[in-house]
């Protein structure tokens, strides 16, 4: 089956178009995932297995509910080796419990690059002994378009010969994000966002599953709704990531311009939202893991109830 | 001593205005290198090593006479923690050849997690106990725009405060690079790159050292040297990095309009065309590491040449 059918199925299943964010940062994590590894020499070993660790717990907290994460790459990469490794162990757990994963690290090279940065999220690699296999085994990938179109179909590429996907930044979230992507062409009298709305509706249209939707998405911030209506319009096609719900100041009623009827079209990210949840009723220092799980638990639960609120009241939503 | 102080003192003291690329793949790479871990289980283990004996192999043939590396990160990230270990141990080994590493990793991203991409590569992280260590400990890092002002601003922060610098990717050397670059904007009337050139300049200007230069610098790809000469003026005090020299077409007269006067102002990469360059005498089977380490040291040889006499020519060169 092609991956976007089992996302949607899952996604109707659980009635739960979101995926969360597992970006961990250590001042944010509650002291009794950082116990066990206090007297350990290598900092940086103990750091990432505390990255691990609480990610097992967010992962188990929600794995039954959400059909998706999104590690954001940085939060792990800082601790190097180490931190690549509890990264791997995290997509690798999530796959375990069912999960569907979308690694964000907003790759963007061309050529040889490109091919090798696809290959290691979504494909194969070249080993010593002539064999491929996979490395990260994600299921999606963010890219960044930056680059051009050649810097963008060698990924389309893998997707489509590994049944994979990509979400291709058009409208990021963050205030500056229109410093480029706002910009209005003379060329085409088009804004760079929506003619890469354009771009990424042709490369969406080369890989479609049955619902008619394709893993060649987009990331469409929730903090520009007007803009996601244009854009929605302009890629039928794609399946939409929608980051900045929640901390970052996106509503429920801000990400329905990324929805079609029946509640398709976009699976809504939160991050921060979910994982600090916890300190509106613990603290850091007392928190209990049991107490964490539930917290975290509620808030996704809260969060899927807030979007499916305001899809029906739109008449977007499930049923 | 500032870096880029640091840098240029090198450049001049060499006349060598280059950095070559640490772009290693399997298929080319010498037998030699390969033999002593096929016999190894973890072939992904195998792969690093492989990776990591090379470019110590790369780095003892032109330490002497190059100032610079940039080890591109993909390479390495695609086998896994393994990889990344590889990577970490090639910047070591290269600083530890007195050398400059330019970490090419086009990171992009915005607030907690450009911070976190920015600790990593060019100052510290945080760690368990609360304390703070370097990790990757490049010295530069090449940076992508799309995001917008408040994705750079991060990194030129760090930069600031650790004595580092970046590239911020302006006009990139691949076919399809104009797609958004070359977009003219009906706001400002300016193509998106001379846009950016501006606001690299402003960022430049926040960090400059005793000869008129910032490490906050730019890429500019050596496929375009008119544009080369226009963003030259738009960015006076930016270092410039230059892709695209060698294999990817760019000659030595192209890369002309990226320099001021007396070899300054920018640093052209070879990758492939050094990497490789053993392949016109040697075979991958036969080559030894002798060999390879000879064939490498004159294709730097030649390549500083090359552009030493396009700089003369031009009355831009050293003396």
């Amino acid at each position: 089956m092609i991956i976007i059918d089992s996302l949607i199925q899952k996604i109707v299943a659980l009635k739960a178009p979101v995926v969360i964010g597992l970006d961990p940062v250590l001042s944010e994590i509650p002291d009794a995932y950082k116990k066990p590894y206090l007297a350990m020499k290598n900092k940086f070993a103990a750091s990432a297995k505390v990255l691990y660790d609480f990610n097992k717990d967010m992962i188990n907290a929600f794995y039954d509910i959400a059909p998706a994460v999104k590690p954001q790459i940085a939060m792990y990469e800082k601790y190097g080796s180490y931190g690549i490794k509890a990264y791997e162990k995290t997509i690798q757990y999530a796959k375990k419990k069912g999960m569907f994963v979308v690694a964000d690290a907003k790759r963007n090279d061309i050529g040889n690059t490109a091919k090798a940065y696809a290959g290691a999220f979504l494909g194969t690699v070249d080993l010593l002994d002539g064999s491929h296999a996979e490395s990260f085994s994600a299921d999606w990938l963010t890219v960044s378009p930056f680059l051009g179109s050649d810097s963008i179909t060698p990924f389309v590429d893998v997707c489509i010969g590994n049944n994979r996907g990509i979400f291709i930044l058009v409208k990021t979230s963050n205030p500056a994000g229109g410093d480029i992507q706002n910009k209005i062409s003379t060329q085409t009298g088009n804004t760079i966002f929506s003619d890469l709305a354009r771009f990424v509706n042709i490369q969406s249209e080369r890989f479609v599953g049955k619902f008619g939707y394709s893993p060649i998405g987009a990331v469409v911030g929730a903090t520009y709704p007007a803009e996601a209506e244009e854009l929605r319009m302009l890629m039928p096609k794609a399946i939409f990531l929608v980051p900045g719900y929640g901390a970052q100041g996106g509503k429920a009623d801000d990400v329905v311009p990324c929805f079609n009827k029946g509640g398709l079209g976009a699976i809504v990210n939160s991050s921060r939202g979910i994982m600090c949840a916890y300190k509106t009723k613990h603290s850091t220092t007392t928190c209990t893991k049991e107490q964490f799980k539930a917290a975290t638990r509620n808030a996704v639960l809260d969060m899927i109830k807030e979007i499916n609120t305001s899809l029906n009241e739109n008449e977007k939503g499930f049923n």
